[in-house]
């Protein structure tokens, strides 16, 4: 071994020791309240890639969709048709605020949108629950956040993990959360006059 | 309809024209350099998200990770069990460089892993490549910047999408991509002891 390579490596043991020595106090185990905002790309990716993680390991989780989306879904559709029995998806929302037009029926949809997740999280059989875009609901008052505070609070199941996607997340569900990350935009291909293509945005 | 749905109606009609005449302009498709980087929870987990994306519309595409990981990967081990054809995963790294404590190994897997990247993105029937944690083999010198952006910028095919993820994305690599986001930490469960668990943290 190189000198380089052995003053590297006697680096790197002290590294790992202090690496190990704080994971060793990370014992405890629960369901986590996880928030995707922020204006950048990559929540509802990050958050159907957690609920891929449940599926590769054959860990029963759910969907909830507040908004439907223009395209169709090549990861959802994917979850509908192969893994339909570990992970069910129920698109409740339709469109974005301004393809629908129509507000009183945007709050039927999402408040029916809230009744299913409860009804899922509710259900302890469920590891995970992902609320994709409850964000936007809960932005236009769609849906009360302080019901949606106190039901994570207070009536999650202490093993079940939760994961609420969406722009512009409520201070009030940050303060409950336990991981929360922020996708800031850096660059957005749509500036630069690039279509939604296939395989990146649906 | 109510007088204030009524409001809400044209009001949202004017958002949706504006937004009708801004994605009309949007016309270019193009193969995207995508960026997921930041100290936050999710690069990863969006980089997998987006190859699922692939791999539910049936498109091919494939993995290349710099990492390995310390934990058997939920959605990496699905993919190779039931998807190798559309997408097949090269697990090219080990552990972290303070696991590994051996440097000059490090860089020879690294450069590998690059090689086999190229000869991925050459072929020009792969529509997607992911390079899991490709900023740690560039930030630590395993690779050399020029290379990379070289590459990219020179040899990808026009309509090939690459997506590259880890924190701390060289400026250089930034500069290149067409989609950067920033993952920033606002919360994360490992500061109040929470262990890392078995489909979220892998």
């Amino acid at each position: 071994m190189s000198d380089e390579n052995q003053q590297h490596a006697e680096r790197m043991k002290k590294v790992k020791a202090a690496r190990d020595k704080m994971m060793a106090k990370k014992t405890d185990k629960k369901g986590l309240i996880i928030v995707y905002t922020g204006d950048g790309k990559g929540k509802s990716t990050a958050g159907f890639g957690m609920i891929f993680r449940h599926i590769g390991h054959g860990i029963k989780c759910a969907i909830v969709q507040f908004i439907k989306g223009k395209w169709p879904s090549g990861e959802r559709d994917m979850i509908k048709e192969r893994f339909p029995d570990i992970c069910p998806v129920h698109v409740m929302g339709e469109g974005f605020t301004w393809e629908t037009q129509d507000k009183e029926r945007d709050k039927e949809m999402a408040a029916a949108a809230w009744e299913k997740c409860k009804e899922l999280v509710r259900d302890e059989s469920n590891s995970m629950v992902l609320m994709d875009e409850i964000n936007i609901a809960l932005r236009y008052d769609y849906l009360d956040i302080n019901d949606v505070v106190t039901f994570l609070r207070d009536e999650k199941p202490h093993m079940t993990h939760v994961v609420l996607t969406g722009r512009n997340a409520h201070p009030d569900l940050i303060e409950i959360a336990d991981l929360v990350t922020e996708m800031k935009q850096v660059k957005h291909p749509f500036k630069s006059g690039i279509a939604a293509q296939v395989g990146v945005e649906y």
